[in-house]
């Protein structure tokens, strides 16, 4: 019946840019360039949101996956 | 004696839209796209909501499944 | 010695009416209907509580069982 | 030289009244029925205690192990 | 090069009083009756303190390892 | 499709500055010197950073990867 | 690439005097004995430090590594 998985998502999504929301209340944003089985993913010209504004530039960086609420592209 | 098993019912509302109760405190409606098997979800035209309002739209999403409290057909 | 498990006593309340506890401070009374070894649990006609009293009517749920401090039968 | 285990104090105190004090502050009293190696508990004639005062019966229920931090013969 | 495991301090302190410190904030003070793999422990003549002063007589209790911060000869 | 995995990156970054922000909220930044499968990390003249200022200078440390929300070359 | 790992810097220190940064804001000084794969540790002659000042001599304690943000070799 169910012929995708979630993680299909991620897949389609590598090299696009997307948003995610963390447990501490920030967000992130940038452009997945990796992830593996346990959500860990990595971000290329990340930026840290707080209330949807831009709080800081962080580069690239590595988010471990279990941090995040939810993923989705921007 | 018990025939049905709780992943029955994600089976069932593929397609249909759904309601999730967060741990955080907000909830999330959309319509169930795939699940696994740590109830990770892909919703598509997902809206997070607070205290039953529409707060933001998030089109796609992949949920980490150990955010759920409960998932319910909307 | 011991001639019961502990979920011993989901399936003799398959069908019925049960309160459940929630680690957030909520309750949730419904009909279990199945559930699994992880304690995820299908509850139909089930019902939001807050200090005892009605706070909203879910419907069918599935409820992740991290979540659960205790299942009673109502 | 250790010659018992700690679930052997679960063993002896089947069919008898203990005290489980539980994460979130309150504690519970009831006449253990059975337990599994996660340590849930099923209690009958379960009572729910907020400093030591009966707060509400709670009758039969299946507390899921993870919630405690100590049992006690009562 | 190293001859010692921390298991070690257990089996040496078995029979002999313990004082333990929890993550909710409270001690546990009492004499070490057995342990296994996941630091379960049973204390008989059981007490509990608050900002070192007695709180509560426990008696024998088996407490979960997974409350504990640190255990210490008493 | 995909090329790389998240540690990847860790690999390219051992013996360079990287910038670490953890669950409390503090941050810390350091040269990384290793790392294993679940995000442990050693640090050589690592400092702790509150809001973007130095707080306290730590020299090697070994950080425990579960308190880990993103690392980034710094 | 990488030559040594995260473990490899406790080997080092045993019988030394190390700093650990506890998960509940308060930090640990002692000569570590003793280790295992979960992180626990064997500290002689630890103390309590609260804000950089000793708050109590601890003696010996086994610490469960779960509680640990970081270890620095003091």
């Amino acid at each position: 019946m169910q012929q995708e998985r979630p993680f299909d998502l991620l897949n389609k999504v590598i090299g696009q840019k997307v948003f995610i929301r963390l447990k501490n209340g920030l967000s992130i944003r940038g452009k997945m360039s990796s992830f593996d089985a346990h959500m860990n993913i990595v971000l290329e010209e990340a930026e840290e949101l707080s209330d949807g504004e831009l709080k800081s530039k962080l580069g690239t960086i590595l988010l471990r996956g279990g941090n995040i609420i939810f993923i989705s592209p921007a």
